[in-house]
């Protein structure tokens, strides 16, 4: 039995960088074909090397939802940045006065409230993006007149410059066909052009999880999409019809501990590895390339899987797990090990882990 | 309008420290009462400093899930040490042997296959517990014969001396009420009791979950009980009957950043400061002091709650959240802030946090 990255003890954060490479330069192909400016959310990856990978192919800036993160990814050199959150407090505000001394920052809001205590921090006008609510019921108002009258009493606030509307349809994450994501797909980007209309002035129209991109970058109309998953993918996006195991970047490397009962195998991965996103839902997390082995729960530091009676992977053996959700993994590690051809490349670092401030 | 913690940015770990001491003199209390002694899990804060208040509150020892924690915690001074992890592998068989040279060290197991390696690496005999599968069906063989079976193969092993049996009764967080609880925690007691007399000689009877240690330790012949969340309790302990609000020490402190519609409100802190344990199920996360809201869904930067229609928090006001589980909470922060009265009184460094090997 030879063991895979043999360097590497488990669990660790494994990137196959060939896979994130070739995400990539996918959904900067999309972008490039549709005219459509790529602005990749980097909650996913946290990484500034996974980021400088992206701007090289072509990305136009990076969407953070944080500040901490933007800090982060400025050290690294990131010029171009929107914090898609509403920034709150006078501690943000000053750290997002100085992030604006070192590069081009826009953010978003969805209230007169953030407007106005942003457009008054503010030495010089700040360019915002109002949020709108296609769908997934988290920030925003309605599409249409709601909204409509929401970016006029902003665009009313001192040093504070409307520059688009912005949506996340997470909700396209409950899909269950390719039809019912292309419609809300389309329909977010539509929702917004229509917004926009109302608004009168030229907007940016900003788009685009990425279950929707590749959809939505095909509407005319729309101007920037800020996917994040894509470059790692998951389970769920494998779920989604939108990713396969091939294009499953992020792995968390395992060892089995444990084969307690002829069905049963237990990995040194858990919850704190791997989240509890999606967990309880069949397939949520996926061991790759074994597809007669399922994984039944997660605990804190183990995984139990079931297989077959008697078959199944020794103790000692070395697993790969495609987590259910690639984002909250990443921002478990310190480091993450890039890998390329079954053999360890480079330490990624995972700068911007826990920037949850 | 007096914001709370001013100095705080949020979202932040806060720990009341008053809670958090009168729930270790309480388990302390317990312990001592039945004459049972108490090694604390420490998965559940990671922190130097409570680990400090637990073993000055007359812990015998503490107990970690992996192997970084226990270097994490000797290194702050716990000399007596339960690793209840299989342990696999050179690197750390190598690191435990380092570890042992300046703690006591045991570890548990449920192989021969992990025994073997153990002794083989270890230069002095090692004390182990093995494993027992009391309803979890996680790792271990199942109570009576098939445990008894492996003990004596394990007893067979040249360096591992076989000093107890240990159980996780986590099959309790499932129970739906207080006399399903303690016959659980009864179960898992004497399950063991009866398997130690099958195996003979002198064996420690190590138990105790958060909901299971209080019944567990009434029951004659426990020797061991190793709570973990206690120390903050959380909302499931709560719904569990085990917790109150006033005793549940570990909050995320957030600022409300929207108001998107009347009956909506939209926090700063997600899945990434609660984690997604638990979510779903209603009451999963509790807004402390204001059971008229709650919070509807995670995503993983925002916190999505629901008031009656224009009532509820405003924008800029501050809400603590008791998360559905400590454990994996402590676990996303490098710094949680002690507090007493209301007012910050120290900062905790989380320093065993991501030490997931």
């Amino acid at each position: 039995m030879t063991v895979p990255y043999p360097e590497l003890d488990t669990p660790s954060l494994i990137v196959d960088l060939d896979a994130a490479e070739a995400n990539i330069a996918e959904m900067a192909g999309v972008s490039a074909r549709h005219g459509v400016r790529l602005r990749p959310h980097i909650k996913t990856h946290k990484m500034p090397a996974i980021a400088r990978l992206q701007l090289d192919a072509g990305a136009a800036g990076i969407t953070c939802a944080k500040l901490g993160e933007a800090e982060a990814m400025a050290d690294a050199g990131c010029a171009d940045i929107l914090i898609a959150y509403p920034l709150w407090g006078r501690p943000k505000l000053e750290r997002l006065a100085a992030l604006r001394e070192r590069a081009r920052v826009r953010v978003s809001l969805d209230s007169v409230e953030v407007a106005e205590r942003l457009g008054a921090s503010a030495a010089d006008p700040v360019q915002v993006l109002v949020e709108v609510d296609t769908g997934l019921h988290r920030l925003g108002r309605p599409p249409g007149a709601p909204t409509a009258e929401l970016v006029a009493e902003v665009r009313k606030v001192p040093r504070v410059d409307v520059v688009g509307l912005l949506t996340h349809a997470g909700h396209s994450y409950r899909t269950t066909s390719p039809d019912e994501l292309r419609a809300v797909a389309e329909r977010e980007v539509t929702d917004l052009i229509e917004t926009a209309r109302l608004c009168g002035g030229e907007l940016e129209i900003s788009v685009g999880s990425t279950p929707t991109a590749r959809y939505g970058a095909a509407v005319p109309g729309v101007t920037e999409l800020r996917p994040g998953t894509y470059v790692f993918n998951d389970a769920t996006m494998i779920r989604l019809g939108v990713a396969t195991e091939a294009t499953a970047a992020a792995r968390i490397l395992t060892t089995v501990v444990a084969r307690p009962a002829p069905d049963r195998f237990v990995v040194d991965a858990g919850s704190k590895s791997l989240t509890s996103d999606g967990a309880g839902t069949p397939g949520w997390i996926m061991v790759a390339g074994r597809p007669e082995l399922t994984m039944s729960f997660l605990s804190e530091e183990h995984g139990v899987g079931r297989c077959a009676p008697r078959t199944g992977p020794e103790i000692g053996e070395r697993l790969e797990i495609i987590p259910s959700h690639a984002c909250p993994v990443s921002n478990l590690f310190d480091t993450a090990y890039g890998v390329r051809g079954g053999r360890l490349d480079q330490e990624l670092a995972v700068t911007a882990r826990g920037r949850v401030r």
